[in-house]
This record gives C-alpha cells, structure tokens and sequence, in this order.
C-alpha cells in the first residue's frame, strides 16, 4: 500500500511571481534591514514589521516541485496531493481572479503530469469572484486529469465566511462534480489574544492554537448554518485533524441541547448533528502529533477516514541539511503508536483511505 | 466510594448583594423592557444589550446552597467542592478586594460547615488588590477547615494574564501552602470571530468554543513562561478538560521544536515539556460531555489525574421541573463509556481521584 501525503503545499511561479510582483501584503521580496534573511513571505499584516522575522523565510522548497519530490524520497512518501497554501487568492481584484485561478491550476496540473502517478492535487477557487466565475473554474476542475478537489480557507467569498448563503451554489457545484473540499486556517485568531508577552514565544501561539481554534470556529458556523442539512454529500477535508472538532464535538451538541434561542426559535429541530457530519461528511487528515489527538480523530470520525499529511514545506527541521524531516516523523509515529499492532488500519491511515477516497 | 462533583459553583449573597448594587457591567438586575425575564446577570460589556438575552436568567439556584443540595439529591451527587464562578473579584477597586474576598470566602466557609462532609469549597483572590493581599488571603485560607484551594481566572492582576512574573509570589504562596488552582475561562474570544451571522446560534459559538480556547490559550502562556519550570509543584485543575489542551498538545509540542526563534534564544532549552506537565501538575475535570474527549482528558492526564464535575447551575434543562439534568447525565455517560468495564476506574473518576488529591 502506497504512503499518500494529502496536506501538502506548493507555491506555483505564477503565483509567486505574482507576489513579488506587489509591495503591500500578501507579499514576497527581500528586505534591506536583513539582507542575510533572503526572501520573506508577509502573508498577514501583523507580520509587515521592520525585523528579521518579518513574515516567513522562502526558499526553493516554496515553488520547485523538484524539491517537494526529494523530500517525498527522503521521507518514504509514494504519492502527495499537493494544495496552493496561505493567501489563495481571495485578497485579488475580483476582475482578475479567475483568470489567475486557471493560470494557477493550469500550471499545479502541468507539475502532476510531469510525476505521474506521484502528484496529484487540489485546485484553487477565485473566491473574490462572482459565484458564477467560481461555479465555472469548479466544472473546469473536475475535467481535469490529477484535480481531486478544492482547498479554501475561512474567507468565503469576501470575508463573509463559510456560513454565508451566497456559497450555496458553490456547495451545490462541489457536491455535484463530487470534489473534496480541503477547508485550511488563514487568519488564526486576533493578535490581542495572546497577551502583551507574546513576542517572547515566537510564532507558537498563533501557529499551534490560532490555526486549529480558527478551523474549529468556521466548521461549527457551517454546522449551525445547515451546510450539511441542505448539502447531504458535501465531503469536506479538515486540516490539523479538524482544528478541535475531535475533542469539543460534545461540548458543541451540549451547548446547542442546551440553548434556549436555539430551542425556541425551532430552526436546529430536524439539525443533523456533529457526530452524524463527522462520520458522514468529514474526513480527518493525521497532522495532529500526537497518539492522543490521533486517537480522538479516529473515534470521532473513524478509522476509514483519517489521512496522512505533512504540511509540508512549513515545519522544516531547524537544523540545515537534515533531509528526515521531525515534523514528519512525529505524525507517522502518532498514527503508529495510536493503532498499535493494527497493521492494516496503519496502511489504510498512511495511504489505503485516501486511495480509496481521493481515486487516486 | 462517593460521586464528587469538583465543577460546581455557587454566587454567595454577600456576592450577589454587591452586583445588585451597581448599575453597570457587572451586574445584576431586571429590566424594564423584559419584566417577565426576572433577574439577569451581565458579565460582559457584549452581553449588555437591550434584548430578553441580555445576560442570563439568575435565580435562587446561583445563590440559595439548598438548591444546591437538592440538585446534588436528584443526581446522585455527594460531595460538591464549590467555588465563586465569573466574574470573581478582579473588576473590584483595589482597596475593596481584600476585604470583599474575606467576606465571600467566610460565607462560602459556612456554608460548607452546614453541610459536613457533603461540601468543600475553593476559594476566591482579590485578584484586583495587591500580590501582597493576595498572599495574605492565600494564607488564611490555607487555614480554613473546608477550603481546598483557589479558583482563579485568566486574567491574572489587572488582566495581564497567567504568563506576568508579577503573579511569582502568589504561585509561589499556593505552593508552598499546597493548594489546589481550579483554572476557569471568563471572556471567551473577542466577538469579531464569530462572524456576522452569530446571532443565530443563541450562545453556542461562545460557550462552546470560546471558553475553552481561552483556556487553553491562558495555559499555554503560563507554560512557555515556565511558570513550571519555576514552580515544579504547583497543581492546577484546568475547568472543562483542559480547553482543547489534550488534542493540540502533540501540536504545541512541535510548534515549539520548530520554532527558530525560541531554539536560537536559547529560552526554551531546559524547560519542561507539555506532556510532563499534563501528568504532573495538571488534573483535569471530566466537564467535556462525550466519550471522545473523555478518552483523550485521560491519555493525555492519567485515569488518575481526571474528576467528575457539572458546572451546576449553568447549562440546566430547559424543560422547567426536570430534576435530572441532561448536562449531567452527558458528563457521567462519557465515563462509563470510555471506560467500559473497568469499574474500580469509573468509580475513581466519579469520586475517588477527588477524594484522594483534594483529601476529602
């Protein structure tokens, strides 16, 4: 049974030469204050601060698929279906985003033809476009040879969030063409949160908490908007294991049994609920590092549909030239200490389930 | 073996006769515009609003300790460690606090001496006063015959947060006295990440998620700090099973390997990790109301470490005259169903591990 790597990410160069081509955030360049620090990615405008850890260090390992096969040979990985990361395209002028969105998906299906059966991939929506434009880059998506779904982040369509009506037609189309949604963090939480010493910890709160607290949020808000009721066969891939969903699933359906409004407003009464979407509509990926979250995705979710993933390029090993990657091998420990002797649960989890989910 | 119920609070009248007395945030009162809602506590300045939610309802169950025995009656409860739930004291001008906290403190105390053995208690700081007053508090409860130890929120003094070296001396104190700190969230999220639709979901999306992400927030800050590291004996009992600590603490784990900043600062070099911590200085409430989460409070802590608990009065039926509550009943079925046949653990969970740390 082949390994399958299904949270992985690549920077195409149309893409990034599209943000080195801007001076404002999202952004790529270098900056004079660090000449040593090479090019900096300034995703977020918290992070367009004069210092050395302005944005994130990028390299190669961003936009060469070359790159990503090497590392996949490093780390025993068979098969990666790699997703465009952090922004997307949400920030462009709505006018030029589906033309970019081809351009972008155009070119992530050209690295797939060129590894063939090595690379497949999630495309990328122009979600500060019209339904219409999105509608169609879908229907484009699904013709096309290596595209096994969608990734997108929080935003919706400008900011409104996944619980907007408007992306109904978009759910509709999704559910239709049958394509995977990848739903990813973007935004983290406010800066505010994390208290007036946050800077002595580095990127760990926004990154370790921000990140799965922002996913946990825009799925319960797809829930309780009746996503799920209106579209009973929405598959929607969680990254980090589903943010918190595993582990707050009881506390959410207690606070909506619990809820007067909610009760007396009579709008959940026929609700499907969390544990029934989680079973039924939502797939897991493994990228949680640990045995204990391992464990709760697999019993909310099942052991048939939680995948491996990486996120790879971010979390690379702090010392240079290691080519088998910590990050990796903290996820692939997880799921083997969490299954014990379960040989063939770990192969469906390493790979078995996202053949057989993703056709790959 | 006894059912001990540690997450069960309780507003004493010397309390509720304070908020009464004033006119804004917080609170409590009826109102004009809602004269068949009865008294309302407001906590939060979002919460203050003119609308029939505004707050929430606040009968004699929050105030009167018979109600509080009757309820433990009809659920099987016998023993109720109670503490002050929020807003505590931390929003009192500084030169009233030592002494409110003295009286709140003396209250609870007698109450606790009315019911023997059926009652314990942790204690409120006048968190708004001096690290000196604070000390002196922790002090003289450490003397008191029923007091357990503290329940504290994430402010910290003056809202700085739990990371402030300035709180080293009341660490140090509830150390050295050996007393117990019952961690509580108290203001969720900042309401914008609830997005424009929140109001559909009466209370759900705070409650549920913004409270124990605020949890795990506060912890996460004390541990990258090394309030551990400095105070390898301090115990904290972390409300609602640790926020989401259990699921993302493989994350915070790797976020922290990962981290150049804090590996190239050198900081973080001798500190003690997460998972010591989770078995050393942390207990957990069994508050998480599914089987899932439960299972994980327990990997991550120890059977050993996790107690049965409520959070009476909040979250009662909303049938009106329903002595069983389904909060309760959720919370209880999670335990014998996470651990199945193994009797002598589901009664140390139910009781035992509380009666055996808390030393009841």
């Amino acid at each position: 049974m082949p390994v399958v790597d299904v949270h992985t990410h690549i920077y195409p160069s149309v893409y990034t030469e599209l943000l080195r081509s801007r001076d404002k955030v999202p952004y790529i360049r270098s900056f004079p204050d660090a000449p040593t620090a090479g090019d900096r990615l300034v995703i977020l405008p918290a992070e367009d601060t004069a210092s050395t850890s302005r944005g994130r260090p990028i390299g190669s390992e961003y936009y060469d698929i070359r790159q990503k096969i090497a590392f996949k040979d490093a780390n025993e990985i068979d098969i990666s279906v790699i997703s465009l990361a952090n922004p997307w395209l949400d920030w462009l002028p709505p006018n030029e985003a589906a033309e970019v969105a081809k351009k972008v998906n155009d070119d992530v299906e050209r690295m797939c033809e060129e590894y063939p059966k090595r690379l497949y991939a999630f495309g990328t929506l122009p979600l500060s476009a019209s339904a219409n434009d999105v509608v169609a880059e879908i229907e484009r998506l699904s013709t096309m040879k290596h595209m096994r779904g969608v990734i997108i982040g929080t935003a919706g369509l400008g900011g409104t969030g996944l619980d907007d009506p408007k992306l109904d037609p978009i759910y509709a189309a999704l559910e239709r063409t049958g394509q995977t949604v990848f739903l990813h963090p973007r935004w983290g939480l406010p800066g505010e949160v994390w208290g007036p010493r946050a800077s002595e910890y580095g990127h760990v709160l926004p990154l370790a908490l921000g990140f799965p607290h922002e996913t946990t949020i825009a799925v319960s808000r797809m829930l309780l908007s009746g996503v799920w009721d209106r579209f009973q066969d929405l598959n929607v891939l969680i990254a980090h294991s589903g943010g918190t969903l595993p582990f707050l699933a009881g506390r959410i359906e207690s606070c909506v049994a619990h809820d007067a409004h909610l009760k007396h407003g009579g709008k959940l009464e026929r609700r499907r609920d969390l544990w029934d979407v989680l079973k039924k509509n939502i797939y897991l990926d493994a990228v949680i590092y640990s045995e204990v979250g391992l464990k709760a995705a697999i019993d909310a979710s099942g052991a048939d549909r939680v995948m491996f993933g990486t996120d790879h390029p971010f979390f690379p090993p702090l010392d240079t030239g290691e080519t088998e990657w910590l990050s990796v091998r903290l996820n692939t420990r997880a799921v083997q200490t969490a299954l014990g002797d379960d040989q063939k649960t770990v192969e469906d989890v390493m790979g078995g389930n996202a053949v057989r989910i993703l056709k790959l």
